[in-house]
């Protein structure tokens, strides 16, 4: 790791200790906002509830790695303490949660089951096959094999977009008014957020090293995550919100579990 | 850090747990009572949970941070360890709460849900600007930087007290009886606890320094912390309970799960 300042080294420290706080603040919101939605969209917050959950534990130990592997030196720099930084959490976090991700959008369009079915099947297996090609350039320090794997995961990034978008479209013109916007919401939320991803990939690449880039990668990909994962939610437990008023089976008709 | 008393340290030491029990304690309390309030009011309560929850996780972090800072020195004072205490978890907190404590009082003026959405827009732009401003302030060394980040938050904030006295005002009117009065509290609590902030972000600025300066800072921001955050809750649960009270559809009337 390169040397920091305190300012560069305490910027990342506090901002993944606020994602933690945020993710699992997220979650419990997700999880108690169940109750004020029809049935039919519960799955959707719960599954919501469950990603950022998991990005809270990945936040906190990527936060415990971060204050780990750097040490006050004496002359008020953070150097290298030779722990190694593991930032592998977060592929191990989108391999569980970008699927997930997927669900909560196609559980909100409301599609026909088996539509519903056939959609999520392929969303699913194309965003696994995302992030496993990405670890193998991730961890290489080789830039062709960095470029040749970045290419591979191209591949299915691609097809999720195109996907989306060839979906998403009717579902939006069917639905005008609010819920539409607020589905068109959500898939801009994804695919920009998004798209921070496969650029910070090539960072290393790309000339973008030492102390300034370390930092600007991991406010980038903490940002991203924030806005991809609970920002999204949010979005998502909107769309559920409008829909159940829409349907006028508020949650007054209905007995409550939560 | 100055040299503390052993009195001086336990105080601070023994304030920042009682908030971590409070703070989570609150939020239970506030995440149970929705199932005894109209299904309307039930969202506030969820975001009043929320908020102290994320109050508890940030001191229980500066609780851990508190007590690394110092260490007892043979001669019955504590003594500057060389760790580093992290105020800006104070920050990061209320970057995420100050928002949401809007969203409660916006959420049980029960205003036209357009008025409603367009003063929260504005609200809580105003907060995260009130905040960020006030940062960049908060971790210099130079009296004047803090001055005009001080003079550059203080803008955002009066904007923020001056929506709510207008936009309140005939809310209350409207309101007579307990309802009414429990919306004056809220404002009156709001707009009291939060005076403390502008005030001590000053103490440095003041000469307000050494041991007897960071115990009142610490025991300030925790009290107003305590007051703003879990004691506000409160009076949006009384708010929420009365309308539920008032409107007749009380929850002995519906089916409940909880």
């Amino acid at each position: 790791m390169p040397d920091l300042t305190p300012g560069q080294f305490q910027l990342v420290y506090n901002l993944l200790s606020l994602t933690v706080a945020t993710m699992l603040a997220a979650g419990l919101f997700f999880y108690g906002s169940r109750a004020h939605v029809a049935h039919r969209y519960r799955p959707a917050l719960l599954v919501s509830a469950i990603v950022v959950w998991i990005a809270g534990y990945h936040y906190f130990r990527i936060f415990q790695s971060w204050e780990g592997a750097f040490m006050l030196s004496g002359e008020g720099a953070y150097t290298a303490s030779g722990a190694f930084f593991n930032d592998a959490y977060r592929y191990a976090d989108w391999l569980i949660t970008v699927p997930l991700l997927l669900v909560e959008l196609v559980a909100v369009m409301a599609l026909a089951k088996d539509e519903a079915r056939s959609l999520l099947t392929k969303l699913v297996i194309a965003a696994v096959l995302m992030i496993a090609f990405g670890y193998p350039g991730e961890v290489s320090d080789n830039a062709t094999t960095k470029w040749v794997w970045w290419a591979a995961a191209m591949v299915p990034y691609l097809y999720i977009y195109a996907a989306l978008f060839s979906k998403m479209g009717p579902v939006i013109a069917a639905n005008p008014g609010r819920v539409g916007s607020l589905l068109g919401l959500a898939r801009n939320v994804l695919i920009v957020t998004w798209l921070f991803y496969p650029i910070s990939f090539l960072a290393p690449v790309l000339g973008l090293g030492g102390a300034t880039g370390e930092v600007f990668l991991q406010v980038g990909y903490t940002i991203a995550d924030i806005t991809a994962k609970a920002g999204f939610g949010v979005v998502i437990y909107m769309i559920a919100a409008a829909r159940t008023e829409q349907e006028g089976h508020g949650a007054t008709t209905e007995p409550l579990a939560a």
